[in-house]
Protein backbone atom coordinates (compact mmCIF):
# COMPACT_ATOMS: atom_id res chain seq x y z
CA UNK A 1 0.00 0.00 0.00
CA UNK A 2 1.64 3.60 -0.72
CA UNK A 3 1.33 6.14 2.12
CA UNK A 4 -2.10 7.64 -0.12
CA UNK A 5 -4.00 4.29 -0.61
CA UNK A 6 -6.71 3.73 1.45
CA UNK A 7 -8.67 -0.02 1.37
CA UNK A 8 -11.96 0.40 1.02
CA UNK A 9 -13.65 -3.46 1.98
CA UNK A 10 -16.53 -4.11 0.98
CA UNK A 11 -19.95 -6.78 0.65
CA UNK A 12 -22.09 -6.30 -2.60
CA UNK A 13 -24.50 -7.34 -0.33
CA UNK A 14 -23.95 -3.62 2.19
CA UNK A 15 -26.39 -0.52 1.28
CA UNK A 16 -23.73 1.32 3.35
CA UNK A 17 -21.21 -0.08 0.60
CA UNK A 18 -23.38 1.45 -2.35
CA UNK A 19 -22.99 4.86 -0.59
CA UNK A 20 -19.60 5.08 0.07
CA UNK A 21 -18.80 3.48 -3.69
CA UNK A 22 -21.17 6.17 -4.84
CA UNK A 23 -19.89 9.28 -2.91
CA UNK A 24 -16.24 9.07 -2.21
CA UNK A 25 -14.49 9.08 -5.72
CA UNK A 26 -14.40 13.10 -5.90
CA UNK A 27 -13.08 13.42 -2.42
CA UNK A 28 -10.42 11.31 -3.25
CA UNK A 29 -9.65 12.51 -6.32
CA UNK A 30 -8.93 16.01 -4.90
CA UNK A 31 -7.34 14.77 -1.19
CA UNK A 32 -5.03 13.09 -3.79
CA UNK A 33 -5.38 9.65 -2.13
CA UNK A 34 -5.99 6.18 -4.30
CA UNK A 35 -8.67 3.79 -3.26
CA UNK A 36 -7.99 0.31 -3.19
CA UNK A 37 -11.13 -1.69 -3.69
CA UNK A 38 -11.58 -5.04 -1.41
CA UNK A 39 -14.40 -7.13 -2.48
CA UNK A 40 -15.15 -9.50 0.33
CA UNK A 41 -17.87 -11.60 1.91
CA UNK A 42 -19.61 -10.87 5.25
CA UNK A 43 -21.59 -14.02 5.38
CA UNK A 44 -18.90 -15.78 6.64
CA UNK A 45 -18.33 -13.03 9.32
CA UNK A 46 -21.73 -13.21 10.15
CA UNK A 47 -21.86 -17.13 10.74
CA UNK A 48 -19.25 -16.56 13.29
CA UNK A 49 -21.16 -14.20 15.08
CA UNK A 50 -24.48 -17.30 14.97
CA UNK A 51 -26.25 -14.77 12.34
CA UNK A 52 -27.86 -16.58 9.64
CA UNK A 53 -28.46 -13.59 7.74
CA UNK A 54 -28.04 -9.83 7.89
CA UNK A 55 -28.46 -8.62 11.24
CA UNK A 56 -30.71 -5.85 9.84
CA UNK A 57 -33.33 -9.01 8.88
CA UNK A 58 -32.69 -10.40 12.44
CA UNK A 59 -33.68 -7.45 14.24
CA UNK A 60 -36.50 -5.80 12.18
CA UNK A 61 -36.72 -2.31 14.28
CA UNK A 62 -32.84 -2.14 13.12
CA UNK A 63 -33.72 -3.42 9.75
CA UNK A 64 -36.76 -0.61 8.71
CA UNK A 65 -34.03 1.68 10.73
CA UNK A 66 -31.49 1.24 8.28
CA UNK A 67 -33.66 1.00 4.81
CA UNK A 68 -35.23 4.78 6.28
CA UNK A 69 -31.67 5.61 6.87
CA UNK A 70 -30.41 4.72 3.34
CA UNK A 71 -32.57 6.21 1.40
CA UNK A 72 -32.21 9.60 3.08
CA UNK A 73 -28.24 9.44 2.80
CA UNK A 74 -28.80 8.39 -1.08
CA UNK A 75 -30.70 11.64 -1.11
CA UNK A 76 -28.35 13.58 0.40
CA UNK A 77 -25.58 12.43 -1.54
CA UNK A 78 -27.75 12.69 -4.83
CA UNK A 79 -27.35 8.72 -5.50
CA UNK A 80 -30.28 6.63 -7.20
CA UNK A 81 -32.31 4.64 -4.65
CA UNK A 82 -34.91 2.09 -4.80
CA UNK A 83 -34.82 -1.26 -2.04
CA UNK A 84 -34.32 -4.10 -3.74
CA UNK A 85 -37.12 -7.05 -3.54
CA UNK A 86 -34.55 -9.26 -2.00
CA UNK A 87 -31.96 -8.58 0.97
CA UNK A 88 -29.46 -9.52 1.32
CA UNK A 89 -28.62 -10.70 -2.48
CA UNK A 90 -26.29 -13.54 -3.66
CA UNK A 91 -23.74 -11.33 -4.54
CA UNK A 92 -20.77 -14.34 -4.61
CA UNK A 93 -20.18 -14.47 -8.76
CA UNK A 94 -20.40 -10.59 -8.61
CA UNK A 95 -17.54 -11.00 -6.03
CA UNK A 96 -15.43 -13.11 -7.54
CA UNK A 97 -15.25 -11.37 -10.47
CA UNK A 98 -14.16 -8.24 -8.88
CA UNK A 99 -11.59 -10.30 -6.85
CA UNK A 100 -10.29 -11.92 -10.43
CA UNK A 101 -10.41 -7.95 -11.73
CA UNK A 102 -8.33 -6.85 -8.66
CA UNK A 103 -5.84 -5.59 -10.68
CA UNK A 104 -7.51 -4.17 -13.77
CA UNK A 105 -8.41 -0.87 -14.45
CA UNK A 106 -12.22 -1.58 -14.78
CA UNK A 107 -12.80 -2.90 -11.20
CA UNK A 108 -14.20 0.88 -10.04
CA UNK A 109 -16.72 1.01 -12.58
CA UNK A 110 -17.39 -2.72 -12.34
CA UNK A 111 -18.16 -2.47 -8.76
CA UNK A 112 -20.41 0.86 -9.21
CA UNK A 113 -22.26 -0.68 -11.88
CA UNK A 114 -23.32 -3.44 -9.69
CA UNK A 115 -24.15 -1.47 -6.77
CA UNK A 116 -26.15 0.90 -9.13
CA UNK A 117 -28.06 -2.15 -10.35
CA UNK A 118 -28.44 -3.36 -7.02
CA UNK A 119 -29.48 -0.45 -4.96
CA UNK A 120 -30.04 1.98 -7.55
CA UNK A 121 -31.92 -0.03 -9.93
CA UNK A 122 -33.42 -2.39 -7.25
CA UNK A 123 -32.17 -5.27 -9.38
CA UNK A 124 -31.08 -8.75 -8.80
CA UNK A 125 -27.78 -8.94 -9.31
CA UNK A 126 -27.34 -12.77 -8.22
CA UNK A 127 -27.33 -14.38 -11.58
CA UNK A 128 -24.80 -14.77 -14.08
CA UNK A 129 -26.57 -13.35 -17.03
CA UNK A 130 -26.31 -9.62 -14.96
CA UNK A 131 -22.92 -10.05 -14.39
CA UNK A 132 -22.09 -11.12 -18.33
CA UNK A 133 -24.46 -7.40 -18.76
CA UNK A 134 -22.61 -5.47 -16.40
CA UNK A 135 -19.15 -6.48 -17.67
CA UNK A 136 -20.12 -5.49 -20.79
CA UNK A 137 -18.77 -2.23 -22.79
CA UNK A 138 -15.87 -2.81 -19.77
CA UNK A 139 -14.13 -5.69 -20.93
CA UNK A 140 -13.27 -7.06 -24.30
CA UNK A 141 -14.29 -10.43 -23.28
CA UNK A 142 -16.87 -10.45 -20.35
CA UNK A 143 -17.26 -14.30 -20.77
CA UNK A 144 -13.67 -14.72 -20.06
CA UNK A 145 -13.80 -13.30 -16.82
CA UNK A 146 -16.80 -15.23 -15.71
CA UNK A 147 -15.03 -18.31 -16.23
CA UNK A 148 -11.63 -16.94 -14.50
CA UNK A 149 -13.67 -15.83 -11.91
CA UNK A 150 -14.35 -19.53 -10.85
CA UNK A 151 -11.01 -21.26 -11.12
CA UNK A 152 -10.23 -22.87 -8.47
CA UNK A 153 -7.12 -20.26 -8.01
CA UNK A 154 -9.67 -17.30 -7.64
CA UNK A 155 -12.05 -19.15 -5.66
CA UNK A 156 -9.59 -19.73 -2.91
CA UNK A 157 -8.20 -16.31 -3.15
CA UNK A 158 -11.92 -15.19 -1.99
CA UNK A 159 -11.66 -17.40 0.96
CA UNK A 160 -7.93 -15.82 1.75
CA UNK A 161 -9.80 -12.66 1.45
CA UNK A 162 -12.26 -13.49 4.14
CA UNK A 163 -9.18 -14.44 6.25
CA UNK A 164 -7.53 -11.44 5.58
CA UNK A 165 -10.43 -9.46 6.82
CA UNK A 166 -10.63 -11.66 9.96
CA UNK A 167 -6.74 -10.90 10.35
CA UNK A 168 -7.31 -7.45 10.24
CA UNK A 169 -10.58 -7.13 12.67
CA UNK A 170 -13.11 -6.61 9.88
CA UNK A 171 -16.74 -7.02 10.94
CA UNK A 172 -18.42 -5.40 8.86
CA UNK A 173 -19.11 -3.84 5.96
CA UNK A 174 -17.73 -0.86 4.15
CA UNK A 175 -14.64 -0.63 6.64
CA UNK A 176 -11.45 1.84 5.50
CA UNK A 177 -8.34 0.77 6.66
CA UNK A 178 -5.52 2.86 6.16
CA UNK A 179 -1.89 2.97 5.14
CA UNK A 180 -0.75 3.27 9.15
CA UNK A 181 -3.81 -0.01 9.73
CA UNK A 182 -6.42 2.44 11.08
CA UNK A 183 -9.74 1.07 10.37
CA UNK A 184 -12.84 2.98 10.15
CA UNK A 185 -16.13 1.06 10.16
CA UNK A 186 -19.39 2.32 8.04
CA UNK A 187 -20.09 5.04 5.45
CA UNK A 188 -20.32 7.36 7.92
CA UNK A 189 -16.33 6.85 8.92
CA UNK A 190 -15.54 7.68 5.52
CA UNK A 191 -14.49 11.63 6.22
CA UNK A 192 -12.60 11.07 9.35
CA UNK A 193 -10.46 8.00 7.69
CA UNK A 194 -9.57 10.90 4.81
CA UNK A 195 -8.72 12.80 7.69
CA UNK A 196 -6.29 10.19 8.88
CA UNK A 197 -4.22 10.13 6.21
CA UNK A 198 -4.26 14.20 5.23
CA UNK A 199 -3.00 15.05 8.93
CA UNK A 200 -0.20 11.71 8.54
CA UNK A 201 0.92 13.69 5.61
CA UNK B 1 -42.18 18.76 21.21
CA UNK B 2 -42.01 22.71 20.03
CA UNK B 3 -41.58 22.76 16.53
CA UNK B 4 -37.59 23.25 17.35
CA UNK B 5 -37.15 20.49 20.07
CA UNK B 6 -34.99 17.34 19.27
CA UNK B 7 -35.40 14.74 21.56
CA UNK B 8 -32.35 12.91 22.88
CA UNK B 9 -32.77 9.29 23.73
CA UNK B 10 -29.96 8.27 26.19
CA UNK B 11 -28.89 4.91 27.97
CA UNK B 12 -26.05 6.10 30.84
CA UNK B 13 -24.21 2.88 29.61
CA UNK B 14 -23.61 3.95 26.31
CA UNK B 15 -20.24 5.72 25.12
CA UNK B 16 -21.96 7.21 22.03
CA UNK B 17 -24.38 9.10 24.11
CA UNK B 18 -21.44 10.39 26.03
CA UNK B 19 -19.84 11.55 23.02
CA UNK B 20 -22.90 13.44 22.00
CA UNK B 21 -24.34 14.85 25.77
CA UNK B 22 -21.07 16.09 25.56
CA UNK B 23 -20.70 18.58 22.14
CA UNK B 24 -24.23 19.36 21.01
CA UNK B 25 -24.85 21.79 23.06
CA UNK B 26 -23.09 24.24 21.39
CA UNK B 27 -24.83 23.28 18.15
CA UNK B 28 -28.00 23.49 19.52
CA UNK B 29 -27.50 26.77 20.98
CA UNK B 30 -26.83 28.37 17.45
CA UNK B 31 -29.02 26.72 15.64
CA UNK B 32 -32.36 27.59 18.04
CA UNK B 33 -32.80 23.48 19.18
CA UNK B 34 -33.45 22.91 22.43
CA UNK B 35 -32.56 19.40 23.43
CA UNK B 36 -35.27 17.59 25.86
CA UNK B 37 -33.15 14.70 27.20
CA UNK B 38 -34.92 11.41 27.30
CA UNK B 39 -33.25 9.18 29.33
CA UNK B 40 -34.24 5.44 29.39
CA UNK B 41 -33.00 2.05 29.34
CA UNK B 42 -31.41 -0.13 26.27
CA UNK B 43 -31.48 -3.44 28.69
CA UNK B 44 -34.87 -4.71 27.80
CA UNK B 45 -34.19 -3.99 24.60
CA UNK B 46 -31.33 -5.95 23.89
CA UNK B 47 -33.10 -8.79 25.87
CA UNK B 48 -35.57 -8.76 23.21
CA UNK B 49 -33.20 -9.17 20.59
CA UNK B 50 -31.77 -11.79 22.79
CA UNK B 51 -28.87 -10.44 24.24
CA UNK B 52 -28.41 -10.94 27.55
CA UNK B 53 -25.34 -8.21 27.78
CA UNK B 54 -24.18 -5.28 25.29
CA UNK B 55 -23.66 -6.19 21.22
CA UNK B 56 -20.42 -4.65 21.96
CA UNK B 57 -19.72 -7.37 24.77
CA UNK B 58 -20.84 -10.57 22.45
CA UNK B 59 -18.74 -9.16 18.90
CA UNK B 60 -15.34 -9.04 20.71
CA UNK B 61 -14.32 -7.53 16.95
CA UNK B 62 -16.95 -4.80 17.08
CA UNK B 63 -16.27 -4.22 21.09
CA UNK B 64 -12.86 -3.54 20.45
CA UNK B 65 -13.57 -1.02 17.02
CA UNK B 66 -15.78 0.54 19.46
CA UNK B 67 -13.56 1.42 22.27
CA UNK B 68 -11.05 2.14 19.60
CA UNK B 69 -13.93 4.95 17.50
CA UNK B 70 -14.71 6.24 20.73
CA UNK B 71 -11.59 7.39 21.59
CA UNK B 72 -10.65 8.59 18.49
CA UNK B 73 -14.32 10.39 18.70
CA UNK B 74 -13.55 11.99 22.33
CA UNK B 75 -10.25 13.26 20.68
CA UNK B 76 -11.89 14.49 17.94
CA UNK B 77 -14.18 16.54 19.84
CA UNK B 78 -12.07 17.77 22.74
CA UNK B 79 -13.44 15.18 25.48
CA UNK B 80 -12.01 13.49 28.12
CA UNK B 81 -11.89 9.65 28.10
CA UNK B 82 -10.88 7.23 30.12
CA UNK B 83 -12.32 3.58 29.65
CA UNK B 84 -14.34 2.35 32.40
CA UNK B 85 -13.20 -1.10 33.82
CA UNK B 86 -16.90 -2.60 33.95
CA UNK B 87 -19.14 -2.12 30.92
CA UNK B 88 -22.00 -1.85 30.61
CA UNK B 89 -22.56 0.21 33.72
CA UNK B 90 -25.11 -0.48 36.03
CA UNK B 91 -26.98 3.21 35.51
CA UNK B 92 -30.62 2.42 36.76
CA UNK B 93 -30.01 4.45 39.93
CA UNK B 94 -28.80 7.60 37.53
CA UNK B 95 -31.45 6.84 35.59
CA UNK B 96 -34.05 7.56 37.74
CA UNK B 97 -32.93 10.45 39.40
CA UNK B 98 -32.23 11.61 35.69
CA UNK B 99 -36.40 10.81 34.88
CA UNK B 100 -37.39 12.42 38.28
CA UNK B 101 -35.73 15.46 36.88
CA UNK B 102 -37.14 15.62 33.78
CA UNK B 103 -38.89 19.16 34.51
CA UNK B 104 -35.78 20.45 36.23
CA UNK B 105 -33.65 23.00 34.95
CA UNK B 106 -30.24 20.70 36.82
CA UNK B 107 -30.83 17.83 34.13
CA UNK B 108 -28.47 18.27 31.30
CA UNK B 109 -25.54 19.22 34.03
CA UNK B 110 -26.54 15.99 36.08
CA UNK B 111 -26.49 14.09 32.90
CA UNK B 112 -23.45 15.71 31.57
CA UNK B 113 -21.56 15.20 35.19
CA UNK B 114 -22.75 11.37 35.27
CA UNK B 115 -21.41 10.96 31.63
CA UNK B 116 -18.08 12.73 32.55
CA UNK B 117 -17.52 10.54 35.67
CA UNK B 118 -18.49 7.27 34.08
CA UNK B 119 -16.31 7.65 30.55
CA UNK B 120 -14.91 10.75 31.02
CA UNK B 121 -12.90 10.14 34.21
CA UNK B 122 -13.51 6.06 34.16
CA UNK B 123 -15.62 5.59 37.68
CA UNK B 124 -17.98 4.21 38.45
CA UNK B 125 -21.51 5.57 38.53
CA UNK B 126 -23.61 2.70 39.75
CA UNK B 127 -23.66 3.23 43.85
CA UNK B 128 -26.31 5.71 45.24
CA UNK B 129 -23.48 7.22 46.95
CA UNK B 130 -21.61 8.14 43.60
CA UNK B 131 -25.24 9.66 42.57
CA UNK B 132 -25.52 12.12 45.49
CA UNK B 133 -22.28 13.13 44.88
CA UNK B 134 -23.33 14.40 41.59
CA UNK B 135 -26.36 15.79 42.75
CA UNK B 136 -24.57 18.06 45.25
CA UNK B 137 -24.05 21.72 44.15
CA UNK B 138 -26.80 20.89 41.74
CA UNK B 139 -30.07 20.49 43.83
CA UNK B 140 -30.47 21.52 47.47
CA UNK B 141 -31.59 18.55 48.60
CA UNK B 142 -29.52 15.48 47.16
CA UNK B 143 -31.24 12.62 49.25
CA UNK B 144 -34.59 13.97 48.53
CA UNK B 145 -34.25 13.65 44.30
CA UNK B 146 -32.57 9.85 45.44
CA UNK B 147 -35.93 8.84 47.60
CA UNK B 148 -38.05 10.30 44.80
CA UNK B 149 -36.22 8.26 42.56
CA UNK B 150 -36.91 5.21 43.54
CA UNK B 151 -41.10 5.56 44.51
CA UNK B 152 -43.29 3.68 42.90
CA UNK B 153 -44.12 5.74 40.28
CA UNK B 154 -41.01 7.08 39.22
CA UNK B 155 -40.23 3.69 38.62
CA UNK B 156 -42.96 2.45 36.93
CA UNK B 157 -42.92 5.83 34.68
CA UNK B 158 -38.89 4.44 33.90
CA UNK B 159 -40.79 1.20 32.66
CA UNK B 160 -43.52 3.67 30.57
CA UNK B 161 -40.88 5.41 28.87
CA UNK B 162 -39.15 1.65 27.96
CA UNK B 163 -42.93 1.24 26.13
CA UNK B 164 -42.48 4.39 24.44
CA UNK B 165 -39.19 3.96 23.09
CA UNK B 166 -40.58 0.61 21.15
CA UNK B 167 -43.52 2.46 20.26
CA UNK B 168 -41.31 5.13 18.39
CA UNK B 169 -38.87 2.67 16.79
CA UNK B 170 -35.88 2.75 18.89
CA UNK B 171 -33.73 0.09 19.10
CA UNK B 172 -30.10 1.88 20.48
CA UNK B 173 -28.64 5.04 21.68
CA UNK B 174 -28.31 7.50 21.07
CA UNK B 175 -31.33 8.51 18.76
CA UNK B 176 -32.28 11.79 18.24
CA UNK B 177 -36.11 12.29 17.35
CA UNK B 178 -37.28 15.49 15.58
CA UNK B 179 -40.71 17.26 16.08
CA UNK B 180 -42.26 15.70 12.76
CA UNK B 181 -40.51 11.82 14.16
CA UNK B 182 -37.45 11.23 12.16
CA UNK B 183 -35.53 9.13 14.08
CA UNK B 184 -31.93 9.64 13.48
CA UNK B 185 -29.91 7.21 15.81
CA UNK B 186 -26.31 7.00 16.43
CA UNK B 187 -23.81 10.05 17.15
CA UNK B 188 -23.08 10.32 13.93
CA UNK B 189 -26.33 11.18 12.98
CA UNK B 190 -26.94 14.13 15.03
CA UNK B 191 -25.60 16.86 12.46
CA UNK B 192 -28.35 15.15 9.93
CA UNK B 193 -31.15 15.17 12.90
CA UNK B 194 -30.31 19.21 13.36
CA UNK B 195 -30.32 19.69 9.39
CA UNK B 196 -33.47 18.14 9.39
CA UNK B 197 -35.42 20.10 11.51
CA UNK B 198 -33.75 23.22 9.98
CA UNK B 199 -34.62 22.57 6.40
CA UNK B 200 -38.26 22.35 7.65
CA UNK B 201 -38.65 26.04 9.35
Amino acid sequence: MTSSELEFWFDFASPYAYVSAGRFEDWMNSAGINVRWMPFLLGPVFQKHGWATSPFNLYPLKGKYMWRDVERLCKRHDLGFNRPDVFPQHGLLATRVALAGCDEDWLPAFCRRVFHREFGLGQDISDKQTVLDVLEGLVDNPAYWVKRAVTAKNKKALVDRGVEAEQKGIFGAPTFITPDGELFWGDDRLEQSIEWILRRR
